[in-house]
């Protein structure tokens, strides 16, 4: 049995697989975001509640990976930069705790690739793919060949911070036009506000079906952001399949819908984009596992019996 | 004995490597650009005088790689959109007219791609890299962990159509702003007009030297965009190496200096690029062989013994 964590802003998710890869249990537990300490104590007590809900102790786990957002360190299993948890530029040790306190083995990957990896695992026939996580940040995830591409410097995949207009809005990187500068879940909220930030893009599509017209005009623009970035994604690494994921994208078809109709106004007058066919290769995340929790778990599994063979 | 040719708009140069990989033999030969019959005799033509250089009739080399701009399908030879060298949309069997006539068994590959690999083979210790290739087209060939990256539909590096900037000029592809659109050779020579489209970008980096202000600026500018190039393939894919390639390139180290001064300038003020340290990590392609037709040569040996394994 093997575990995995998602550590989110404000939630954290978990699972147990089985030696065959099936999900034994889940566990959903509120993240401690107010720091390294804090940060620590709940991602211990989440694993702990895993392990009871398959009737092990933690120490009877074959490891755990954990999938938390910020700068990592697969090699040590520290976490540096992690903002919305309140961990700032000095490494936080989280797989050494983990293995101190709950005496487990701790494989700790970023977020995205996590969650690119479960969402390879439960697409199955797919060994290529592109997982666009759009959240308080905007990332990519990349399954190249079956592969995980980290790049040489851990920035593959970092198309938030490519800027498709040097007259767009300034980004937090100190670029200006970056995608997550108009698209994350933030730009979209000050768009188009609603009480917190999260659920922003579900509030503008349901809008957007009632036909109010400014609406539907923030959601063509976001859309085609959203566009701008799948291509982007196939004129770069080309991959078989491109998903929707990240908060932004828990709003669902309607939200997949427009990004469709957006690059087909994009593609059509470009001879070399139409036969890319890409409206048809962009999907929405599975939704029927925690992708992250089960990518981390996955990652943990083969990190180990690389380590071992 | 395995030839290799690089088939470019105005000349073919071709080299044979023995089965140590090294180069035995090298020719340059005029390439006939007017339509498909006249390009396949003067293939068969380059490939005779390599053979007859080693000593040898042409069946009696292992194969012919061919690296050719255009759409190339790697799995049955052929080769559509060379636009440069008279070739339509309708596929030109290139590599079944080599085995008809010469009995050799031959391997079309993308001009960029088998640049890439040349360029891998003689950086050795470098087994991710990618190599924008700067000429007429603008694109980027991607060796990652060891392995050629063609992507899904063959749009894997085709950076030269990703729009940087929605005010920019138009590019013949129908979009605007594209790199392709600013910093290839015809795009240089626009601002920059000597004799002939070739040599453009080396005029400019001469005139920029003697300190000419107009030439000062057009230079700062194609060094801000290939700049962009760099920091759009550092956030995709993240390589090793990134190396400048094509006519453009041919300007040399004074145009490597602007491109490592524009990135300095543009990753100087943003924390997330800053540790990347792109400037360092660009550097101009190895001008001691014919990359291109070394690459195709080396795919071609790497697909045959695949074949037979």
């Amino acid at each position: 049995m093997i575990a995995g964590l998602d550590v989110g802003g404000s939630k954290t998710l978990g699972v147990v697989l089985d030696p065959g890869g099936a999900v034994r249990a889940t566990v959903r537990v509120p993240t401690a975001g107010d720091g390294g300490d804090a940060l620590l104590a709940s991602t211990v007590r989440a694993l702990a509640d895993l392990a009871t809900a398959v009737g092990l102790a933690p120490s009877e786990l074959e490891a755990v990976g954990i999938g938390i957002p910020g700068v990592v360190n697969t090699d040590d299993g520290t976490v540096r930069h992690a903002v919305n948890l309140g961990v700032n530029g000095d490494p936080l040790a989280l797989a050494a705790h983990l293995t101190e306190t709950a005496g487990v083995s701790a494989v700790v990957e970023n977020d995205v690739n996590a969650a690119t990896a479960g969402a390879a695992a439960m697409l199955g026939d797919v060994t290529d793919l592109a997982l666009l996580s759009i959240g308080t940040g905007v990332a990519a995830g990349l399954v190249l060949g079956g592969t995980l591409r980290r790049g040489h410097r851990g920035a593959a995949g970092e198309i938030g911070h490519v800027s498709l207009d040097p007259a767009g809005p300034p980004c937090v990187c100190g670029q200006r036009g970056c995608l997550e500068a108009v698209v994350s879940g933030p730009a979209i909220a000050r768009r188009w506000p609603v009480d917190g930030a999260t659920g922003a893009a579900t509030a503008l599509v349901a809008a957007a079906e009632r036909s109010d017209p400014r609406a539907v005009q923030v959601l063509d623009e976001v859309a085609g952001y959203l566009a701008a970035a799948v291509v982007l994604l196939a004129l770069t690494v080309d991959p078989d399949v491109i998903l929707l994921g990240g908060g932004v994208a828990e709003a669902g078809s309607p939200l997949l819908a427009a990004v469709r109709s957006a690059l087909g106004r994009r593609v059509g007058p470009v001879p070399l984009l139409g036969p890319l066919d890409l409206p048809r290769r962009v999907r929405l995340v599975p939704d029927t596992v925690p992708v992250g929790a089960v990518g981390a778990a996955r990652l943990a599994r083969e990190r180990l019996s690389h380590a071992t063979a």
